[in-house]
């Protein structure tokens, strides 16, 4: 997507063929800066201090972090202990590990810049792969949107998300925004309701983003979202997730679930976008999905421009998702297509 | 209440019997700043600079700046110049003007001495009424949380609240808060989640409340009750309320909607504690109560201890207060009793 007027994705080779570019993103939407990662130990630090976050990015970060290991030492050995460093910098991303499989898969049979190659060659790939899922998915949703903006002609399609589903969280397009980028892209009116999300106001960037690519947004606190749909303001929410388990309950990040409710109670339709790979075969519902408990910090203190503030001395709890039930969401967008119910089938495709 | 083990009110007459304490709330929770209101200047300012907030305590500072005023003079003119004085410095606080009549009323017949004795205390009396009213209101809810507390022993009852309904927005108690300093002070176990409220963060004013009176409890962002209530570690919410319509639909502060979805979904009690007061005749339901838009600021800028911050650069929108249906509440604590729905006579009484 668009950054002042020019196309980035979130992870891109330099120029040189070799080094990898990312977005340092915890100076965002402060500022822009770009930083190049020119080994697995830049990599690892990206991952590990949050330069760059967002599932699949991070998994696309590792993939490239074990080209730089193998471009400075193809061995066998050199390989086994990239992947240690790199999984050991966010030991619970499932998808990182996901990616590093893939990789080792590609290169294990393969010596010296034979190996190097195909490594850069998968990675690549795997780029390509999050892109067209999410291009996609985008693909999928637009329906959804047009025929909203045909039921009210005349006025934006008010679409409200949560969290930063975005292009900064994959490698382009996003989860969420993608079918709002693709009918933005192909002259729907659109308007987004960007829930700040606290603690971490991940919104914040989600508002970045769309900013950037010119698509008209508000953003509000996470209180607001329940009384815009009683006031008839918000036409559609869709929201990404982390998991989803098969009787098509979802996981996402804290405070999704209320928009859910919100959103069933006055008849908002409420939809989910994910790639098929966030189907999670081994959990019957979102009850048997642990809940990570997350940094006091993050909700003591409050990040902003000109760095942050102390909100609160008292105790706190910070618990990083909810668990939202099947019966709330009204449709899957994924790469796929667009399904009402889960079923067994996701799963096997998976 | 108690800070720092010694009994307060949020406003009272000082040693010399004529000036008039409060806190300034502007710097609570960082600091207990204590402010002498001298004349009617300084009530002003202190009810239009915020020094002082809460519907109860806004009209409690109109009533005693109306007695600063007859003290220098207490001549009909003065009278109504004060009192116009003090609607103007804010407009929109309905019971600021009702505690204005209340005091007109009293003293309107008077002159001289008698007139500013009288103003005295009426003003007294108006704060005791408030007093009372909560500690009515604390009496009725103490059932709650005590059958609450019988039924799941061995561990403390937890209560969700929602921004400040608290001792420091009315004369003593507050509203949603009396129940459980009633049942802390009467020793049943209790906890409090407190929601940070955003934008204002009123949350964190509820939390030093508790703390100063020994009340244990959690800051939580808003968007983490729902999660709470899924895992069955809500066993109670009382939040306030602005405005009550004739068919049990109630306006409080925006996000209080989305508790209470989340605690009809997931079996929790879900009460509103009001004074008779708060009834509003005049509105059929919810649908009819104005929604106030508040200053962008309050969203794009978080205050904290050391200054604030700056979180959004991006448009935002701020509604006040959002609208809870009667179908979602459990029931209403009043000073007169709790009742599951509301009918005519409620309004009758007021």
């Amino acid at each position: 997507m668009k950054i002042n007027g020019k196309s980035y994705r979130s992870i891109w080779l330099s120029g040189n063929g070799w080094s990898v570019h990312i977005f340092d993103q915890r100076v965002l939407p402060w500022e822009l800066k770009i930083v190049e990662l020119k080994n697995v130990e830049d990599a690892a630090t990206a991952i590990k201090e949050m330069w760059t976050r967002g599932a699949p990015l991070l998994a696309m970060t590792a993939a490239y972090g074990l080209c730089l290991a193998l471009r400075e030492n193809p061995s066998d050995e050199a390989l086994e202990a990239a992947c240690s460093k790199l999984l050991k910098a966010r030991p619970t991303a499932v998808n990182l590990r996901w990616a590093l499989d893939k990789m080792k898969e590609a290169v294990k049979s393969l010596k010296g810049q034979a190996r190097i190659d195909a490594a850069y060659k998968r990675a690549a790939e795997l780029c390509d792969e999050d892109v067209a899922i999410n291009k996609s998915i985008g693909e999928h949703g637009l329906p959804l949107i047009k025929s909203l903006a045909k039921k009210n002609p005349g006025r934006p399609v008010s679409i409200l998300t949560h969290c930063n589903p975005g292009w900064l969280a994959t490698v382009d397009f996003g989860t969420a925004t993608a079918p709002v980028y693709r009918a933005h892209d192909e002259g729907i009116p659109v308007h987004v309701w960007v829930d700040e999300t606290r603690p971490r106001n991940q919104g914040v960037l989600t508002a970045y983003e769309l900013a950037q690519h010119g698509v008209p947004h508000t953003v509000i606190t996470d209180n607001a979202g329940g009384l815009l749909m009683q006031q008839g303001r918000v036409d559609l929410c869709i929201v990404g997730t982390d998991r989803v388990t098969r009787n098509g309950d979802f996981a996402n990040k804290i405070g999704t679930y209320l928009k859910a409710l919100a959103a069933y109670d006055n008849n908002v339709p409420f939809y989910v976008a994910l790639p098929y790979t966030t189907f999670d075969d081994s959990l019957e519902s979102g009850a048997d999905i642990p809940i990570e408990e997350r940094a006091a910090e993050e909700v003591s203190f409050v990040q902003g421009k000109n760095g942050n503030v102390q909100i609160t001395e008292s105790q706190v709890a910070n618990p990083g998702f909810d668990i939202t039930p099947a019966r709330l969401v009204t449709g899957y967008i994924t790469e796929k297509g667009v399904v009402a119910q889960i079923s067994q089938k996701y799963f096997d495709a998976t």
